[in-house]
């Protein structure tokens, strides 16, 4: 029987400006990626949404940035890696103490926006970020794109690394995803992500997009809240996923 | 034989400005309150801060402040009770992760400037501190102003508190400290200085402002590090100190 | 023949945070209060909102804040006189600056949140804030609370006030707010609040919170546009003011 | 008889933070470029800065940068072009009402750091700049690197630009600067730093790295304040100059 992961960023609102609707996200996935504060969440977002997983039974993970408020952590910054090192070990350490106060653990660690798709090509910034998880925890596992330099970085820093894949976002036959800046990239379709979704968890093969077939091996598919549309479209793959029999579970 | 410690603030770097002589305070003093990132206190300054103290065998407490960079920590901020507490606890567990990452560990919480103050005389943030304090760790021992709303607030909240005293400053009849909008509230003479901390460490009676004599109870001295003529004040107290005997010595 | 002006504050979003519906209130009212970036706000923000009030016809004012973005602006922070004084000058003129951009100009200046309300009753951030507005532009007016520390110290300084009311608020039989922390400071029902700013308009007395009659004169009246159901109550205000035949202008 | 401007950054100072010995610099140059907020500057050091310019008989020129205190302006951000055009046009806003309350002008604009760097290669950025300014004032000169993508953007934009030179920096044959990574980047002895400073004023060939003859033209030389012996430098250099019969004047 398959077993799968579901995970999205939530935490993200700020003092007064709230973003994406955590509570209905909380109720779709297994795991949540916690915003540390550098690009969003401030701590009382932070322990309250620690506290949400919580009595959902839901899997914290910490969820760093790129120290940039005003861009959302979505903007490449060139930082240099051991300042990158220690700015993850601080938000990891602040996440933990306020979801220790909230009533559970930091479980694992996913980059957040700019910073996820740097160290995926990135080897410098990758051993930056790796360095951090290990100096905090050496057994907190990293949530990564399968192949990247995250992957590599995290193996040699004797971490566990953890595959995510995504139910929205077209492939390319190689197994990596379709860029966003070229048509079809990303899925709209309830039907074909909730269909992505179960192919991924059943370790079956999806459609590449030219129309091959490719194996997206994942322990873990991030969905987004960021929406009400996301949040529907979440929430049916939830339903896809437990209707065909898929224990949706976390990998922590 | 007489105990001392002595305490002074560290680690308020912040990017490319550098602030106060930490080498040099550390080479004087036995616990160094290392700022946490809110007032002061970037990622990399905290870490290597703490590598620097730990190197030197000087104990390493958490120096938590308002967040207001622009301000120093100096400024009083009308601050929501729960938000405080929070903010405490993420600068803490922050602190503690890069301690842990520089081969030491957080062993007291003593909060800055402007929040050191308001917690001395307001209860309701007193109280935000001392639950963040015992969320975190409730065998973290928090050094206060004696007689101040915080030592209540902690106490009522389980914690240990250490008191501390000031040797450039003057102090009432009761042994409350002289306000500093009042002449004489700053001893600037070396000889005064290391003369009221000697009376301190060995438990002797210290002349008040008005000359009556009041004894001071103290398990710590604070010091100042922030300009040339502090450092050089500083050394010059605890060559006193250990010259006349006292154990220069941390409380944690 | 009445005339009123209806203010709201707008621009209040920043960066990935949105906040309130700026296109829908910018068509009930008059004047906006464009947030300056230290409470809210960041530059292209600024400038989008400058350009949509162009747009509508409606007429800019600068609206700054304390610098706390965590805090949106809304606890008071003991800032030092002179750094106000500053701070007030930077915001009015990035803002003044955005606005040409925009093709319109700041044409008068309402503070924000804990900074509006300070200035009320504290001379001295009053007295800042005046010699702000001052340096800017001895042109600009201030909209202020009448009877208030600002309306002196802006008097004192050369420059003319517009006195504000509110529509939703219960007054004290001497003309000023009832204080937040008591019931029915606040009005809720459609119909009161647009009975009161009708009368607010025509110069007719209000019934005060203890039923007696006191006449509340003002050249604006300040509207909320934060929760759709504040849009919605600025869209029945201004519907209420145009029906009776209140000519709706800025009095800038 | 030749003329030459000296320029340097200054006002980099925030809140508790100094930076630099502004007095010491403004009395060797005849332009200076002030921080705007984004990299450092608060408003009260902004206006002091702009004040004592004024004093001295500098010109004051805008140097504003990335939106990055942590980082000192000195770190790539990859920001869309049409938010740092609005960043530019907020931050050269509000230096122009802070030098206008010190009683002086925003008489240039020389962007800081990376963002300096970034324009000199990128056209977008260099694009989103130059719009800047034409937006706030077209009359506004741009101290630029000469061939650089903002030396090209900013007459595309109608703007003048003046092409700035570096005393302490070794040059390629063509006039391009070697890269700081190069052996011989920077020249460190007073005699070979005014030695250049005097060839680039006098329109004579200086030595490139390679031992060849290249003509830099410049009609201001970028002086440095940022230590103790970088404001000594700038004063020989200044002495030497003056000494040679050059008259150091601004070019705005």
């Amino acid at each position: 029987m398959a077993t799968i992961d579901l995970n999205s960023d939530v935490g993200e609102s700020f003092g007064n400006w709230s973003f994406g609707d955590d509570e209905a996200i909380i109720a779709s996935v297994s795991s949540v990626n916690v915003a540390c504060g550098f690009h969003a969440g401030d701590p009382r977002t932070g322990r309250k949404t620690c506290a949400a997983a919580a009595r959902a039974g839901v899997t914290v993970g910490a969820h760093p940035g790129y120290r940039d408020l005003a861009g959302f952590g979505r903007r490449f910054i060139d930082v240099d890696p051991a300042e990158l090192t220690d700015e993850v070990i601080y938000q990891l350490g602040a996440l933990q103490a306020l979801a220790r106060a909230a009533g559970t653990q930091v479980r694992y660690v996913k980059p957040h926006g700019a910073l996820y798709n740097t160290i995926a090509r990135n080897a410098v910034q990758a051993r930056a970020v790796a360095e951090a998880v290990a100096a905090v925890d050496p057994g907190l596992p990293l949530l990564v794109l399968p192949e990247s330099e995250i992957q590599r970085a995290a193996e040699a820093a004797g971490l566990r690394t953890v595959a995510e894949a995504f139910a929205d976002r077209a492939y390319n036959p190689d197994g990596s995803l379709v860029s966003r800046t070229q048509p079809g990239a990303v899925l709209h379709d309830v039907e074909a992500v909730t269909a992505q979704a179960l192919r991924i968890a059943a370790g079956e093969p999806i459609r590449a997009i030219d129309g091959s077939l490719v194996t997206v091996r994942a322990r873990s598919i991030c969905l987004h809240g960021d929406t009400p549309g996301a949040v529907t479209m979440a929430a049916a793959v939830r339903e896809a996923l437990t209707g065909a029999g898929v224990t949706i579970e976390s990998f922590a």
